[in-house]
């Protein structure tokens, strides 16, 4: 932690700040510049840095540690791979998960896995829990929907994702699922970034509407503490001023996490954009721009869908699009 | 609903979405602008509006009921006051809460409840469960910490507001505590909204950090449609681009929220700020634009709080605070 | 312009505000819906729907045309391809233009003109007028610069792109210049807009750093009302909460606008994002998302560079990135 | 400027950082803490610090001084006063600006300035220039409003302000006008900002829709540093998520700019909500809040105002919020 002092801090203003960060544990170093006293404040411990900044003349309190150490670059350099299955996201592997909304029924997931196993499709999505809006929306089939989500994908030899809601439910999906998504209302639910922390299959962590990426880095870090190191992040839009998309895709996530964690990227290009005719250059923008996985709704009548219709592609669609995306991969390096 | 054409759409694309209204149920009543077909769609079914947008000619379409009822002014047109054995919040009366951000011990809440009361105070605040960003820090005393906050309220007449985090903790609270806070980052918790909806409790609702105001009327609307009609807004800031305080107290969503609902609204200048000489200046600004309450963090000895220090008033500086306050609210024609 | 009136709206109220548009010279259409009559007003006459919204018994008032309308796929339903020299953008065509942020002497423009020209590109930019946050920064060498711009292009067969400040400086530019930019923060000096619309040279248009999409479109309207019709729309990024970038790039811009305009949009990946190793991997984003262009800085010496050096591109990855790109593009069925 | 260094730097890319920066004028200062070796740079010298960031080794660069010296309490400890024929901002004087939006008539303006001075109000506004986002919306009176406008400050004994727009009008206005604002848009025009350096009449700088504080503060820096000091800050709402006014009026931004700048900073509330029914709270707000003066929009007939009727108040309407204003600033012990 540095400590700025004003241009006119006094002698006593700056002993005064010593002996506060001596008393919270740290060691304390001087160093006087041309205008600034600066003073380095060494140690563990971990304190509010308004506490200092609340002190007479103090200018600015700078945190140097990043608050994240086990998600970044300098713990781990090399990028990590999670495999579930031989389905591969990261280190120059394009994961591709899709599938609808919401699970719907048997015959629902059983045309759409067939449908996308035939596209080379290995990852299976599909929501069980769906706390809606409103009250009278269609609420999920709960532990039946992951049931069919499971059957369906043995069927096909696919593995399979779906979104836990709360900590009690985390057990049910292990029974069923293969890597657990948390949703972006959830990124900063700490009961829940906890006991994923213990789980021992990968988790797929959505990045909040109003989160930026060091947040999204800290609730990776929340699991990553607990002992569980496979963690999939997810870009899928932020909320900005720009009202003509339902969020704004944030696709500079994807080289800035990059750059900072070894920690795959995926994109979720239906739910940021919200709209079909969207899905399909954002998608390509991903992959283009390094994305290690992608996952997009897909649904074989999206006319009739109970939920989420319009964002979702025709599997036609899909299978024209996964084409393209396997031949821009390809120039960048990368596989599916 | 309104669907707007574009201005070439042919009479077969008008009669494609007027049977396609029809067969999700609801009526259809055409009418031709100069440039626009016009088509009204009436009727109670719920619908995604995205899945007619993506129709062949269709330009727009706008939703034009309001997806809240019960907490609108339509449907109530006087203020809701809300009366917790006479702490009352709306309809004139500015309801007044403060305490420290954490329940730490018994003596801190004694000499805290008792500085505050002397102040003419009567509702105290203080939090048990603290899910915190870093897994090091302190997670709150749970259950141990609501059982002081009630003892030491009772012990100077007070009553109660603490924050629920989960479905399962409902019961203890309704031990413990008269007013259940919902944090920002669960006001779209829909599960927990809905278990609030069958409380007999009022419920302080906070809006998300990115949440739009009609966002926060409709997870208001949540609650009320379970029968709980006992809800008080709170505007805690929102997330921009402004960096200088922690967020941007929107002080405008009081006279709006005020406008379009009879619930009362009050203001969190505290979290909103997050530094303690900002703390004042929001509070009046908050008096003064017709809050109907403030939520306010006051320790006995913020150096050395355990939690948010930074933005909690001393005493004395409330004191003489809650008097400007009173003084302010007087020219409005509120009171306290 | 529809009007909806509140569910409780009198007679008395629906005849006031019928008789209220007729005197602002529009026709009334009434249709009554089960909850809400709804007031088409149809006419060409200008009028602030805010006077509407505070007319008694209002509940909203719905702009229905267009801001827009000469911009727009409605007006011109095939793209607008802009041909300066050979240099296409739109249609298929992507548009390249290079080159560093600030004309500085002829020695630096001829060393980069001659790498660029070398890699196919056959569009220079560079600027002469900087005006700049510190008063003590290097301002550009105002005339001087476009005249080394013109002569090193035309040494290389290049076409020329500069930015604009004012109206005052337009005829100097239609001397040395091909492409006329207006910058982020001129996007609506309508003044210029006015001027630019009168001259019959393209134009590049940079989103404003908090326009939405709406408006960037209606400042090319502007221009394109005066008569000139060779407008190319460029995302250069947004200003959100995210920091970790000097701005977001929007790259679903990209498709929103090619669906409602005709015109093409180009993206400039060097000040979106502010640092040379994000500008490859957006550039790429945006041409699988389908841009009409790229604008991107290069320097022959970024170290030394008067302006933006961190943000330039060195010749040789400038080369590499060009490669890739045009792969890229044909796989998705365009070209440099 | 501080340099710190990723934890496992060596020693060859620390003297690399060390020469670098020497090269460009500065001294370096190496202290090695636990985990990061910080440099600090010690010199007045310009230099973009993304350059520095770039280099192999470096984790982070921050700057220290701050951008601006001029406008900064540090340079001056007392408030700024700025006081015009008697009409007072800063230092416990809250002045306040009325009229139009636009000057449309002689006998507009009459009535309008004699219901103003009847309620005590002193400084005039009204726009003579209003380049409009449509184009044939109306656009102003041009030199005839500021003569206008003089004419009749000048019958009731009145001061004067008014927009301009570009460098060229500069000497016009200081024939007629008392203060010359800069509009929103044109926050960041740094030719325009230089000129009005070099004026002696107080400036009014309203805050760019996307600019943070800090920015506005170096615009100021910009006239100062011209020699003009007397500079009133506005605070006019950005742009951000909320659609329900028309954009956030930021008033916690009146006590940061208050802590660091001794400059006045005075509130728009008018263009902020863009509502009439908002005006009110949202002027009692910035009051409270320790506003340094107000701007607000008053019109004799505001249905039939050329421009902006709607956040227009009625003169009584404005005549009762004064009052209350007034009442209000007494209690915080400031007078209008």
């Amino acid at each position: 932690m540095l400590i700025v002092m004003q241009e006119n801090a006094s002698e006593d203003k700056i002993k005064n700040v010593v002996n506060f960060i001596k008393e919270k544990g740290f060691d304390a170093h001087i160093s006087k510049g041309a205008e600034h006293t600066v003073i380095g404040a060494v140690g563990k411990n971990i304190t509010d840095k308004r506490d200092i900044e609340l002190l007479d003349g103090v200018k600015e309190v700078i945190r140097i540690s990043s608050p994240y150490k086990l998600v970044s670059r300098t713990f781990k350099e090399e990028d990590t791979i999670i495999d579930v299955n031989g389905v591969k996201f990261g280190g120059g592997h394009i994961g591709m998960i899709a599938g609808p909304c919401t699970v719907e029924s048997y015959e629902q997931m059983e045309i759409t896995a067939q449908k996308l196993s035939e596209c080379g499709v290995r990852c299976l999505r599909g929501g069980a829990f769906k706390p809606r809006t409103s009250p009278y929306s269609f609420q999920g089939l709960g532990e039946e929907g992951l049931k069919i989500l499971r059957e369906v994908a043995d069927k096909y030899n696919m593995i399979v994702t779906s979104e836990v809601m709360e900590v009690a439910q985390i057990p049910m999906f292990l029974k069923y699922v293969d890597i657990l998504q948390v949703g972006a209302r959830n990124m900063q639910n700490f009961n829940l970034l906890k006991s994923l922390g213990e789980i021992r299959k990968p988790v797929l962590l959505k990045r909040g509407l109003s989160a930026t990426i060091e947040e999204l880095l800290m609730s990776a870090e929340y699991i990553m503490s607990g002992g569980n190191r496979e963690i999939i992040l997810c870009e899928r839009g932020i909320r900005t001023f720009e009202r003509m998309t339902r969020n704004t895709l944030d696709i500079s996530a994807i080289p800035v996490v990059q750059k900072i964690s070894h920690l795959p990227i995926v994109v979720d290009p239906s739910h940021a954009t919200g709209l079909r005719d969207k899905v399909a250059p954002m998608s390509k923008a991903a992959v283009a721009a390094g994305a290690d996985g992608l996952i997009i709704e897909v649904h074989h009548s999206p006319e009739t869908a109970l939920c989420d219709g319009a964002q979702s592609l025709y599997p036609e669609q899909f299978k024209d699009l996964f084409q393209e995306l396997k031949a821009l991969a390809a120039i960048i390096k990368k596989e599916f």
